[in-house]
This record gives structure tokens, sequence and C-alpha cells, in this order.
């Protein structure tokens, strides 16, 4: 067995990086070279999830059913993975996802509301499903929460709890302190989602895999949500580098990323204003727009906003917040004026 | 003073990812716009440094000349930096470009050659520049190897020196050993240059400034040969999260490179085939042409070609070897059928 199991999700948070519009022949030809690199999980999903294809998240081209259909039928090695965010998702997508042939489920809610991840654990569980707690926006919880958050999901029966740095905003010695108070107080597997806002993805895993990760996401040609993941092609030669066998072929890896993935982007995973932006400031991508329209209106920074904000540890739902931040600003610096 | 001084290197290795193609008027608008943002040091020379411009190297559009000045007739704050490699450029070319306003110059060897520097490091101190050692390839050395040739460096009169991942090669714990030993060897500052091949070059060189590096490279958007350096304006955020002081407007760096640099690239920055293979394999950039030339003659991978020509330490100037190695593969690969 591998020492570090890699799971690649440029089939699902990738999905962000080209507007949900891949197609069953995209899906069929990556999968099936996925699959031929040995890489052990595959994630197909809306980037949101199962249920995600919405007009608040982005409508998909091809109903995500077809597209995980389609990963199952050329895939004899690797697991095919969904995503599942309680509220978004429901068990009865689950049941659908499970029935066509998915093998594990990644049951994701916000760092702090592990407990709402409680009936969709149970029914993977009872569907024989590989079952994982995906904790999100690690970075908003200190670290007790989120032992106390992660414990939870293993007490419904999640075989591994990812720690998931949705805004790509941990620095290494944060992954490091997080990844270790899991490994000590979980029996289950850890797991580890960078994203590279902060041009921090690759350090981080490798900050996570020293204090014990054994489960990694990666994403090929770096393609996924904000700045992408940790690219998984660089990850496995890293890992080889390093000794640390991950089971799957790098050579393979390295050909997929640059002729069946890089062909089909729209444009080049890269760190730019607005990635950064979020990573510095730590808060959801969807905030972006809200705040660039409410710094119009209120002739201040966006960036300002967003870094308010992040202070503020506001969450998705409350993006009402964000035109109250901004007339606060506004006033403020009009005072000083 | 800033904790760190950062040495913005994209009109200098930036120029490799450019195609030498820079104008007057780039590096005018691009160099006034640092100076503005209150960067130290800005370097300013063909990639392969001073008289690099050949044929060999790639012809520049503009005399290096002129674009040195340009930048030097903008920065009132930054001070201009030049690259030059014994053996490329000249004693001539260093004291022209000091003629015309350089302050600062690197002289850069092969890690294990830093005798080549003696008589230009000299002069450089004789003509009251800051003088930085530039230990190229530093993966290829032991530690104690790289120690010595960096003491050689500072016994010439280099107030810094450099251990420079030229093929984006090191990981964290090998970036920590080095700098760690160079602190605790010599006397001036201790300086770290990273190209991100391996999607490491942050990582790494948050690794340089917990071990004491506080001289660090980095290029605006990524800008470099390879996979690019460490991106300054991600690293001024990074930094600022750790409250570390560069002296740098954050703002402004993120708008220059979103809305200078960027827009003047003829494709973003990523980690591609060829880049990951050079960083796996630890060697120049100049040996891919080759080794794709000779792995068609010879039917084989050229990344098996180049792992092996990193394995056996082959250096610049060693090109003929790439052949060699190639027919054996060859020869072996026939016996094995």
């Amino acid at each position: 067995m591998p020492d570090i199991k890699i799971t690649e999700v440029a089939l699902r948070d990738g999905s962000h990086a080209i507007n949900h519009q891949y197609t069953v022949e995209q899906v069929t030809q990556i999968a099936r070279a996925l699959n031929e690199a040995r890489v052990p999980y595959i994630e197909v999903t809306h980037g949101d999830g199962l249920g995600g294809s919405t007009l608040q998240y982005g409508l998909s081209k091809t109903d995500e059913l077809k597209l995980i259909e389609a990963a199952v039928n050329v895939a004899d090695f690797s697991k095919i993975s969904v995503l599942l965010l309680p509220g978004i998702g429901t068990i009865k997508d689950l049941k659908e996802a499970h029935k066509i042939g998915a093998k594990m489920v990644r049951i994701a809610t916000h760092v702090t509301e592990a407990d709402v991840s409680k009936q969709h654990i149970v029914t993977a569980k009872e569907l024989g499903m590989e079952t994982v707690g995906f904790l999100m926006m690690s970075h908003m919880a200190p670290v007790e929460k989120l032992v106390e958050q992660a414990k939870l999901m293993e007490s419904y029966g999640a075989d591994s709890v990812y720690v998931v740095d949705s805004a790509g905003a941990l620095l290494p010695n944060q992954v490091s302190e997080r990844i270790k108070a899991l490994c000590s107080e979980l029996n289950g597997n850890v797991g580890f989602h960078a994203h590279n806002n902060l041009s921090l993805a690759m350090g981080n895993t490798l900050a996570a895999i020293e204090q014990g990760a054994t489960r990694i996401d990666g994403s090929i040609r770096c393609l996924g949500a904000g700045a992408g993941n940790t690219q998984t092609e660089v990850l496995v030669a890293v890992l080889e580098k390093m000794g640390i066998d991950t089971g799957i072929d790098l050579y393979k890896m390295m050909d997929i990323a640059e002729y069946i993935v890089a062909p089909i982007l729209p444009k080049p995973q890269e760190i730019t204003k607005d990635g950064l932006t979020l990573g510095y400031a730590g808060v959801y991508s969807s905030f972006l727009l809200h705040a660039e329209r409410a710094a119009k209106r209120f002739n201040v920074d966006s960036r300002d906003i967003l870094i308010e904000l992040g202070k503020r540890e506001i969450v998705g739902g409350q993006e009402d917040m964000i035109i109250d931040v901004a007339a606060e600003m506004a006033k403020k610096n009009k005072a000083v004026v």
C-alpha cells in the first residue's frame, strides 16, 4: 500500500476553474488516463458538490451523474469519489451517486459545523462507502475547536477527516499544528486539502505529511478554485524525491497534465490579484463580487473590505455584512479626511 | 530597516520568460512602479547577466545598458542591481554598468567554482558597489562544500552570499540545512533565490527565512526562467501575515503584477512538463533541447536522459555527455528487450 493516498480533484475542485463546463468526453478521457496512472481516488462532482449545479453556484454543462458514471465506467483501479455539502446536496443525491458506482464520499461542512454532517456520514457508512469528513475553512477555527469538530465527524463514522484550507490562507506552521493535533487525537486517517492562493499549497502539503497526514488532495495542472490546489503531478515528483510512495506513475501524470488537461483550459491557473487577496484575507471566493460592488458604491478599496471581513470571521450566508462593512469604512475615511 | 530585504528579479530572471524582449518603455514603467512600491533592490540585466545577449544565450531586443539606465533614471528609492556571470560578463561590463548608476552587483558562479568570482568581487568593492556572491545550482554541492565556497566569496569581499536554487530542485529541509550552515559560518548577510519547478519556491523561501536568511529574491507575477521564482507580491503578503516587515507596499505590488506585468506576458508562468522535469532531475534548463534531440535520435524518453544527467551531476559545458547518456540508454533498453 502506498505511504500517501492521493485524491485527484481536478474533476471536482477543478470544475470551478472551467466554469463547470466538463463534458462526458473530457471526463472519460481524463478519468481513464488517471486510472491508468494508478491514482487511488478520483473525485467527480460539481465544484460545490452534489446538487451544486444551480444558478447560485453555477450551472453545470452536463448532469453530474452522467459525469460520475462516465468516470466509473473507465476506472477499474481508481475509486470514484463524490463531494457533498449538506444543505446543497441531499441524502437522495448521495444514494444516486452510490447507485451508479461512487465508492467514496466526502461530507464537507464549515469547520465549526460538523454536526450537520451526521446523517450524511451515517448514511454513507450504511451504503458501505468509504467516508471522509471534510472541514472547510479550517483556518477560521483554533486548533482545539478543529479537533473537537473532527472528533464529532469520526464519532459519526468517518474513516478519515480532512483539514481543508479552502481559502488558501494557512501558513506552514499553522498546518503543522492542526495536523499534529488531529493525528494525536483521531483514530482514523488524517488528510489535507490545500489551495495555492499564498503559493504555499505544496509547502503546506509537505508540512502536513511531515506531521502524519496520509490522505492528500491534488489537482492535475493545479486546476481548482481560486489559485488552484496542490499540483498533483508535481506532488508525485516531490514525494518520489523524498522516498515517499504514492503508487502513482509520475511520467503518465506529467503527460496527462501537459497533453490532456492543459489544452482544455480557458486560461492557465496562476496567482492573480483576486486569488492572492482571498488567501491574504482568508475569506470565501464568493465574497469577491459582492466586495467589488460594495467598493464601487462606497468608493473604498475592495481589498480593505475583504480583509475586514476576514478579521470579523464572516462566513457564507452573511453576505449582507459586506455592505455594512463598506459603509462603515466609507464613513471612517470621510471622518479622516 | 525592514527585516527582510527583497530583490525583485522580474527584469532580469524574468527576461528569460519573455525571451529577452524587454523595451526601454516597459522597463521604465515597471521600475518606476516598483520604486514607488519601495522595493529595496531591482535587478535589471539579461537573464544570463551582463553580456548575456548572444546567439548562445538569446539576443536581447534592447541593449541592456539602455535598460539599466532607464531603471536608474526612475528609481530614486530602489537600488538597481546587475547580475554578472564571470565568463559571460566581464570587468569592463561591470564598470560600464556602475558608471550608468548600478549600485549593486551579484557575481554568480557554479556552486563549486567560487574562485572564479575573485577579481569581479574585488573590483565591485573597489567601485563602492554593494556586492553579492551568488552560488548557482546549490543543490549540487553538499552543505560543507557550499559553506567552503561561500566563505571564499566572503573572503574576496562579498557583503552577502546567496544560496541559489537554479533548477528549483531543493526541498525545504535541504534549504534549511544550507541556510542554517551559512548563517552560522558567515559574517555577512545570507540570501536565498528560489525557482518554482517543484512548486516549492514559497515554501523553501519561508524555510530559508526561518533559518536566518535576510536577503530574498522574488519575481513579480512569478516571472522567471523555468517555472519562475518566488512570486514577489505573494511573498510580501505572506510575510505581512507573519509579522515580518519588507518595507514594500502590498497593494501597489498586487496592482503592478495585475495591470502592468501580466498584460505584457506572452503566456502566464505555470509549472509545465518541462519545468517539472528540470526540477525533478536537478539539471540546467539549457539541457532540455539537447536531451529532446538525443531522445528522438536514440528513441528513449528525454526525461530519463535528464534524470540520468542529474544523477551524474553533469554541469553546463558538458553538453556532449547528453549524447553519450542517450546512446548508453538505448543500448541498455535494447539489451533488456
